[in-house]
């Protein structure tokens, strides 16, 4: 008899292991073939789309995109396209749709019409065989395999992991990586094992035990995280999680803060750690209970769970490992099945 | 003596006059110059950048922007530029930042950015003596008057306007409004006027009185209307509201609804709004409390703050209004100053 949440906890430990996978053998040469043929097209903007988690995912491309390519990007609402009709003329883009099923209809709409118009579509899917891969001009496996838990975990790393790889061969032009950057991202599977042998985040999951809300933020590419955390708090443990770019939090939501509301803070060592620290002093002003995640130590926080230093570009494939577990513990610790939460199912269908 | 709230009351309660300013003479004129000068420049793709509630106006002309011109849009994220260094190849893109005080360093900086890198750039701020104003090439005043109470209600309407007299200008080429569209909109103040007379939401704010957290949803055009209404009720009643779009909901966040949790769901007369009839009736299944705002009657919900029915381009004009006096409402309830929110001043610097 399986335990319960054993479903989460497998899929959660498989992440050092699918990381080694996507970065050897036929997923990294698949990766590559797809990036050497967009970097050939040199798409004018590009626009990505994703629903849930697989919208974090594309968050988290659209900065590596603006920031390593300088190519503009926006995140699309399929709701323009699908429930208004728009016809938005994308020759010159290319237009990204990130789905771990490859079965939401609207995503597949959205990239039926963008091809439509010339744009280079590309499917960043776990499902090859998906409607949305079928529909794209070009279709990435993120390679995950099969996702015991409702709760995206491994599928949601494994997109970020693709897009890296993606964007990074994209900028070396023939979608190889140079081999700095292929030295620095080996060292991804074992650092991986590493936070997730740090059993810390069960501890933290006691302490939010009779949380009635949380609030998680986080800067440039920590801001996914952010987000990604909230869903799984809202997912497996039903607790209202709010999640705000640090920037965004001092423009309104501050006044929210109070020492009932736990925050999570994602600090990693680059820019974006850098700017949380007015914002971290801002809700200490208000007395706010800060946890840091990540490689910053920030003065002023009451906890941290820490994650090894990386490149803030390489920090989201790290950071949220001790978040998952935390979302895990915490439903865990209120009784709840993280495994099958009340009222999801795995395949989302919207229009 | 002046009462506790009667700055955003009287905030609130000009925004009828406030569009009817915007629909006539000068502001009507300047407005109309500008658009004629985007639509001759054609641009191939468009960027809105803003901060909190202007964020929100940005995301309905955002919406407007690919819906009714085919130009395909983006939200941009200024901490890629700001803390990265991004330097985005903009040429032939409409770059716009929108900020009711024009004084944010980092929508400055991604204007200059832009306007740098070959973009049109255009700055829609209730300041036109503001840096952001005198940084981009063009520049609308929504001249809403001073605002008085640090939530912004009145600037944020008068932003959508603005922002919305600029498309269809665009769109007809010239700047000009067809004369239907512009036959459509002079209704709008008296519209407002009636809404607001409605003391509906006195009752409604009784009703959340002890709610510790609350969602807000709407799908479309209705969800920067949804985004809108969390805000509020963070910065005045420091109420944990989060905000959906309907279709990201089913996308896991629905597993944190259950009877304590109260929904705000905006629905117009439209396919924003029929595509929250299915979110709705999942709502009703975790036995959610569900109150709709808008024009549009949907069965299973427990309450509702009828809106006139108005093509749903213009309902955000007319939907927010109950919901910001609401949010005054239930501060006052609560016995918060919602004139002067803790923790926040009118103006936010955030680089």
């Amino acid at each position: 008899m399986t335990q319960r949440g054993q479903g989460m906890a497998d899929d959660i430990a498989e992440q050092p292991e699918g990381y080694a996978r996507l970065l050897e053998g036929e997923p990294a040469k698949a990766i590559a073939e797809v990036a050497a043929r967009v970097a050939e097209r040199r798409p004018r903007h590009a626009v990505f789309v994703g629903r849930g988690t697989s919208d974090h995912a594309a968050l988290y491309a659209a900065y590596l995109t603006e920031i390593r390519l300088g190519i503009p990007v926006g995140l699309a609402s399929p709701s323009a396209i699908t429930l208004y009709g728009a016809r938005p003329d994308l020759a010159g883009a290319l237009v990204v749709g990130v789905s771990q099923s490859g079965g939401s209809p609207d995503l597949t709409e959205v990239l039926k019409v963008a091809r439509e118009s010339g744009a280079l579509t590309l499917a960043v899917t776990n499902n090859p065989a998906s409607t949305l891969a079928q529909t794209a001009e070009l279709s990435i496996d993120v390679a995950a395999g099969h996702e015991r838990a409702v709760a995206a975990t491994k599928t949601y790393t494994a997109e970020l992991l693709a897009l890296l790889l993606l964007v990074e061969g994209i900028r070396n032009g023939d979608g190889t990586l140079p081999a700095d950057e292929r030295a620095a991202l080996e060292k991804l599977p074992r650092l991986a094992a590493e936070v997730l042998a740090d059993h810390g985040t069960d501890e933290l999951a006691q302490r939010y035990r009779f949380a009635s809300r949380l609030v998680t933020t986080g800067r440039g590419y920590a801001y996914p995280t952010a987000r990604e955390t909230a869903l799984k708090l809202m997912e497996t443990s039903y607790l209202p999680a709010l999640a705000f770019s640090g920037a965004d939090l001092l423009h309104g939501p501050l006044a929210m803060a109070d020492p009932d509301v736990p925050v999570l803070a994602v600090v990693g060592a680059g820019p974006g750690g850098r700017s949380m620290t007015d914002v971290v002093a801002r809700l200490g002003e208000r007395r706010a209970d800060v946890v840091t995640v990540g490689a910053a130590d920030i003065p002023g926080a009451s906890g941290r769970l820490a994650v090894p230093a990386v490149d803030e570009r390489y920090a989201p494939l790290l950071d949220i490992l001790p978040l998952q577990r935390l979302a895990l513990a915490l439903a865990l610790a209120r009784g709840e099945d993280p495994d099958a939460p009340r009222g999801l199912k795995k395949i989302t269908s919207t229009l």
